[in-house]
């Protein structure tokens, strides 16, 4: 029997939150936005993390299956990078004038991710996704995106919905939709606007949320590149969330196939906050054409720890180690679920899993099962990919399904 | 005679740079952007910093009225900032939730700047920029923005011009421009454009590139918010790159008169990566209906550090101390000018000063006495405002007029 957590203190937190803070936390990491279902289960507010293990404000310790939503990929805290990053804090951060280091991370990248002749960094995922698009504009002439249902590349509004807060008709009017993996319905797309699509964007497989996450078909970015050839269209890969943890060559890499422009950011610098755009040469000189440019964005600490981070990756071969370690527990889990009669689906790259209770169409049982894995020590979400990370112990995962066993238990006992 | 630089470490940095990044080192930073006028004047890269110090790759010192495009407020490496951030890194920094530090940084905002009743966190200036007109549209259900011209507030596609690459005009088609200083002209708009208007966006005085900086007329802003007030409209600040250089209560407590909104970023935490955006109570529950997040929104070291900065400059005083030393400067620059018949103007608060030689109009005389600043080692631009930092000396402020001196003989003696 594992212990209970409860969450007195997370919850004295959030009330002092509320008064300063709009919905307290906002966004992702927040209990309004969905990922935390059903709230009652879950901690607000982390005292400390270190390796796998988040550490919540009444100092109950979890293992981490969120990963900071990414940017955790080879353990918090990790020894090597942040002595790389303190290094470099003792000569100088943000500063006048960047550093070598930027293009020693630049350098590092080109030599990395298959597709890149250059890198251009920032601070946020947005800032990328928005700077390829702009680049795309720029480079065709043209205005019209197309968008894969399901998306998220970020929360500029252009890539906002019209029936969104804050947004207007002008934001998105451009934009185009199209099912994921519908090569028919995107060939008519090409057709019906011919010569006006300047972007296709899409991650490299469908991991939206509130939803099995699914892989591309046979040849379907094969068939998506060629049709961005034949149409003169930037074909742009949103890697924010799935970068690294598939081939550290890039996503599109992986997937046989090659983007124009890929975004990076989460797992580039293991939590230092960087983000980055890079591409291929026959774009170079539109990117420099374009206004753009951050308080911060070419701060040295966050290089450094960059530059640490991908050698690290590198070394490890992470990528294949991670999909490793998210196999072992997606079969852990799945017999589990086996032996309490539920049919567990885990959908997605395994480093990058996603988790539902079959025949649960209303996600009641589904919750319950996450909730009381919370509640004693696992942190998944309900509705939202998990992350695996490098610290990630076989004992760990041993853990983990002796917890999701308990926690099947329990939801059995409760409807039998 | 002061020794004269050379930056042949930066060149060849440069020329490694250009192959990987576009532009080589792109935005306010490059050398392409205009800012570094005549560029073979400046050093490229740096090496390290140190309190008002900057050191380039070729190891010349100089003292630096840049401080990072405002960031560096305290001194590069304030040992008590770094202290604050190295204690949280030790805790976490990115992780699945936020902490207890996220909470404390927004109750000192509000205890600090005069009009905040809540604050929201993310990494650029353009990201609250964004979220402030999102929320004034959200609020009053209207379109239009109206800027002064000769703003800036940020890269993304809103807030950019038509004739700018990557641009469309629908980014753009609800975008209202007025002269600075001219209420008149900004009352018209409110009555061509009757309830239609969202928001006035505005720095808290003309701080551009490329002109003198001209502080508000006499009651400007008071007629500004009355305007605001009548129609309906939300006041936004932009104070990313002014505040907490003129009155840690906020750029519009220096003005006596209250936005609606105010942005800062830059100057917040000495460097450290975080912007906020402060506002009413009133808008707090759109603000919360906004979906607006990223991935590091949440970091905690940059929040520890920017609890520091603010208790740090509360302590000091330093608005007030950073216009003293800017005072100082200022009057031994006009002096020294004037020994060699040249009248200075010198512009802005002199927190941020921004300089120009009259009866100059190709402002090329302007730019040679800056070149020959800058390699003796005072790190001024020719054509954007400067800033002072707390580590700043009064032998620092002599030697830079010592400087300023010779670079006006230098020149004087080309000329004549």
């Amino acid at each position: 029997m594992f212990k209970i957590y409860e969450y007195n203190k997370s919850r004295e937190l959030f009330s002092r939150a509320v008064k300063v803070i709009p919905s307290g936390i906002y966004g992702h990491q927040g209990p309004a936005e969905g990922c935390y279902v059903p709230v009652e289960a879950y901690p607000l507010f982390s005292e400390r993390a270190e390796g796998t293990y988040l550490y919540d404000a009444d100092g109950n310790r979890y293992i981490d299956y969120m990963c900071a939503y990414g940017p955790n990929i080879l353990g918090y805290n990790d020894p090597e990078i942040d002595e790389a990053a303190r290094r470099q804090r003792t000569l100088g951060d943000c500063t006048t004038l960047p550093s070598a280091r930027m293009i020693e991370f630049a350098e590092l990248l080109c030599d990395t991710v298959n597709i890149a002749d250059w890198a251009f960094f920032a601070k946020n995922g947005n800032d990328v996704t928005t700077l390829a698009v702009m680049t795309a504009r720029a480079h065709t002439k043209r205005k019209k995106i197309v968008f894969f249902k399901g998306y998220y590349h970020g929360v500029s509004p252009w890539t906002q919905k019209i029936d969104y807060s804050g947004v207007i008709e002008e934001d998105v009017m451009n934009n185009l939709y199209v099912d994921w993996n519908d090569i028919n319905a995107l060939e008519e797309l090409f057709l019906t606007h011919k010569g006006e699509i300047a972007a296709v964007i899409g991650q490299p497989y469908m991991h939206g949320n509130f939803a099995d996450n699914t892989l591309p078909e046979a040849d379907f970015w094969q068939k998506v590149r060629r049709l961005c050839d034949e149409w003169g269209t930037v074909l742009i890969i949103d890697d924010v969330r799935a970068g690294f943890r598939l081939d550290l060559a890039g996503s599109d890499h992986y997937f046989g196939f090659e983007a124009d422009l890929i975004c990076f950011c989460k797992a580039l610098a293991n939590g230092y906050n960087v983000s980055a755009l890079c591409g291929k040469e026959f774009l170079k000189n539109t990117v420099s054409g374009i206004s753009f440019t951050g308080s911060y964005w070419l701060s040295a600490v966050p290089f450094a720890a960059g530059i640490a981070c991908i050698e690290k990756m590198r070394r490890l071969d992470l990528p294949k180690l991670l999909i490793e370690k998210g196999t072992r527990l997606k079969n852990g889990l799945i017999d589990t679920a086996k032996k309490y009669g539920y049919d567990l689906h885990v959908s997605g790259v395994p480093s990058l899993f996603y988790l539902r209770i079959a025949d649960d169409p209303s996600l009641m049982l589904h919750q319950e099962w996450i909730a009381e894995c919370v509640k004693r020590g696992v942190f998944f979400t309900s509705h939202h990919n998990h992350f695996i990370n490098a610290a990630l112990s076989d004992e760990d995962i041993k853990l983990t399904v002796d917890i999701a066993d308990e926690a099947f238990s329990v939801i059995k006992n409760r409807h039998s």
